[in-house]
C-alpha cells in the first residue's frame, strides 16, 4: 500500500477554504497550526494573518471539571442541544492523557460520537501540549480557525486539575466549571482557586436518586459564591443544576452564557476583554519562547539539576543559583 | 554639614554581624540587598551565601487585606502579642504608595510605632519594587537575613490587591487574610483567588457594635471554605475573629498558626514546601530576568507600542506580534 502524499496548498487556498466553511481544508489548517516544523510555522503565520478579519464572531466557552463529573457526556448533551438551536458549534477537546498520530486521538474513539456526525457540530481532539500546562499551545489560534470557518459557538474542554484553566480562561469569553452534588471526595482532584474563576457552576449528573443532593448542593455553592468576592464586570456567578441523560437544565445554561454575552456586550466589557486577551496572548507567546530557549540552551541543561539540586538543599541560594545559570546562557 | 560615608563592609563582616544578631549591621545589609549596583548585588550574594546555613528556622507568616480592614494596626497588635510570648519578630512591611529614600520611608513614619520599639521586634519597610506586582523584589532575601539574625517569627504583609499575593504565598509557611464583617463594599478591592490561597481568616474589627455581624461573617465564611476543594495538605483553614484595640482572638490566630506549623512538620509538608519554594525562587528569579532583558531591549522597547496596538486591534495575529518582536530581539 502507498502513502499517498497530500498537496500542500497555498496560504491562500487554506484561508478561502476556512472562510467557505470547508472542514477538510479547516482540518488541514488546524494540523499546520499545530505542526512545529519551521515551514508550518510560517505558513501557519500566513493563513491566520489572512483569517483574522473573519474572527470574533463566535461566543468563547472554556468547560472544565475534575475526570469522573462528566464531561465528555455534558459536551456531547449540551452540543447537541446547541446545535439543535441551528447554532454552529466547534468543540476543541484536550486530552493530557492521549497521544496523537495522524491528527486523530488513539483509544479516544467512542469520544462525543453522536457529536462528530451530527452537521452543525465540528469535533477537534488535541493532545495536550506541554508548553501551556496541558492545553495544546495552539488551542488559541485552532479557535481562530473555527470562528473564521463560520462557528458561533466554541466549547474547550480543559480537564480541571493543571494550570489549563488559567490559560483558557484567558482565551474565553465564559467559564463553566462542572461540579458533583456532595463536598466530599470528589472535590480532591480540582485545584483550588479554579472555583473563583467560574462565570457560572453547572452541577452535573442530578437525576435519579441524586437529584435531592443535587438542588441542597446546588443551594450551598450559591451562597459560596456570595461570599466571593464579586468582579469587576459586576458578573454573580450562578449555580444551575443540570442531568446530561435526561436533557435537563441544558437550556438554562445556555441562556445564561447567553444573557451574559448581552450584559458585557451593553456594559463594554465583551470587546474590552477580548482585547485584553489578544495582548495577553502576545506576551504568553514571548514569555514561553524566552523560556524554552533558556531551558533547552544545552549548557543551561548540562548545569540546571546539579544547581537545582543545591538550591533545593539549600546549599545555594536562589539567586545565586539563577545567576549562574544566566551567566551560563549569556555566555 | 559633611555627609559621613559610612565604611562598607567585607561580606564577612555583614555575615558575622547578622549571625550576631547586630540589627544596625543587619539593616545595612538589607540595603545592600535591595540595591541594584553591580558591586551590592555581587556583595550580596556572597552574604546570603554565607549567612545561608542559619536560616529556615523561622515561621515565615504572610499577611494580606484589602486597605481598610487594618493591617497595620492588626499587625501592631498582633506584633506585640508575640513579643509578649517572647519571641522576636520581624515585619516586613510593604507600602505601594510609598517611595524609599535613603533607606526610610517617607510620609509613613508613624506606622507600627509600638512595634518598632519593642526590643524583641524588627520592623523594616520597603517601598514595593515594580518587578513582582507590589512584592519588594528582594523581599525573600531580605526574610533570609532576618531568619540568620534570629528572628523567629517574621510577618510579611502585602497589599491585597495585586499579584503580589502570589508572590508571598511562594516564600512563607502560612498565609493569613484579614477581612472586614459584611459582605458588601468593603470587598470590592480584594482580588479573586485569594480566598483561597488563605491558611486561615481572621475577621478584623470586631468589637463595640461590630460583635454581631463579626460573628454571623465567621460563620458564613467558615460554611463558604468549607466547600472549597481541600488543599493537599489536609489543612483545613480556620475563620476567626479579632479586635486589634481590645486585644481580643489574636492568642487563638497565633495558636492556629503554631497548630498548622506542628501538623505540616509531622505531615512532612513543612519542609519539602520549603525545598519547593526554594527551586520555585530560582525559575522566578530566571523568568523575571529573561523578560526584563527582552522588554528592556532598545529595539523590542522602540516596535512594542505599534506591535501592541496592532494586536489590540486584532490587525496582527498575538502569534505574529509575539513571533515579529522575538525576530527583533533575536537579531
Amino acid at each position: 500500500m502507498k502513502y499517498k502524499r497530500r498537496k500542500r496548498l497555498s496560504a491562500e487556498e487554506y484561508a478561502n477554504g476556512i472562510i467557505n466553511g470547508d472542514r477538510i481544508i479547516l482540518s488541514r489548517a488546524i494540523t499546520i497550526i499545530e505542526s512545529k516544523l519551521e515551514n508550518d510555522i510560517l505558513l501557519a503565520e500566513e493563513v491566520l494573518e489572512k483569517i483574522l478579519p473573519y474572527t470574533g464572531k463566535s461566543l468563547r466557552v472554556g468547560i472544565t471539571g475534575v475526570p469522573g463529573v462528566g464531561k465528555s457526556t455534558f459536551i456531547e448533551s449540551f452540543g447537541k442541544y446547541i446545535t439543535s438551536q441551528e447554532k454552529k458549534l466547534a468543540v476543541l477537546t484536550i486530552d493530557p492523557s492521549s497521544q496523537i498520530s495522524g491528527g486523530s486521538i488513539l483509544g479516544d474513539k467512542t469520544r462525543m460520537e453522536e457529536l462528530s456526525n451530527d452537521p452543525y457540530a465540528y469535533v477537534r481532539p488535541s493532545a495536550a501540549g506541554s508548553a501551556l500546562g496541558g492545553v495544546n499551545y495552539k488551542t488559541r489560534e485552532t479557535m481562530l480557525l473555527c470562528e473564521a470557518a463560520g462557528f458561533e459557538v466554541i466549547l474547550i474542554e480543559t480537564v480541571g486539575v493543571g494550570q489549563s484553566e488559567t490559560t483558557v480562561k484567558g482565551m474565553v469569553d465564559f467559564f463553566l466549571l462542572l461540579m458533583l452534588a456532595g463536598a466530599g471526595d470528589e472535590l480532591q482532584g480540582i485545584k483550588r482557586g479554579i472555583m473563583e474563576m467560574a462565570d457560572a457552576i453547572a452541577i452535573t449528573k442530578v437525576d435519579g436518586d441524586n437529584v435531592k443532593r443535587g438542588q441542597l448542593a446546588r443551594v450551598e455553592y450559591q451562597n459560596a459564591l456570595h461570599l466571593f468576592p464579586p468582579s469587576e464586570t459586576g458578573w454573580s456567578p450562578k449555580v444551575m443544576t443540570c442531568s446530561s441523560v435526561n436533557k435537563d437544565g441544558l437550556d438554562k445554561i445556555l441562556d445564561n452564557i447567553i444573557q451574559y454575552q448581552k450584559e458585557m456586550n451593553e456594559k463594554g466589557y465583551f470587546f474590552s476583554r477580548r482585547q485584553e486577551q489578544n495582548l495577553h496572548w502576545m506576551h504568553e507567546t514571548i514569555e514561553s519562547y524566552l523560556k524554552r530557549a533558556f531551558y533547552n540552551n544545552t549548557d543551561v541543561a548540562s548545569q540546571l539539576d546539579t544547581l537545582e539540586n543545591q538550591v533545593i538543599q539549600n546549599k545555594v541560594p536562589a539567586l545565586t543559583g539563577a545567576r549562574r545559570l544566566i551567566d551560563i546562557y549569556n555566555q
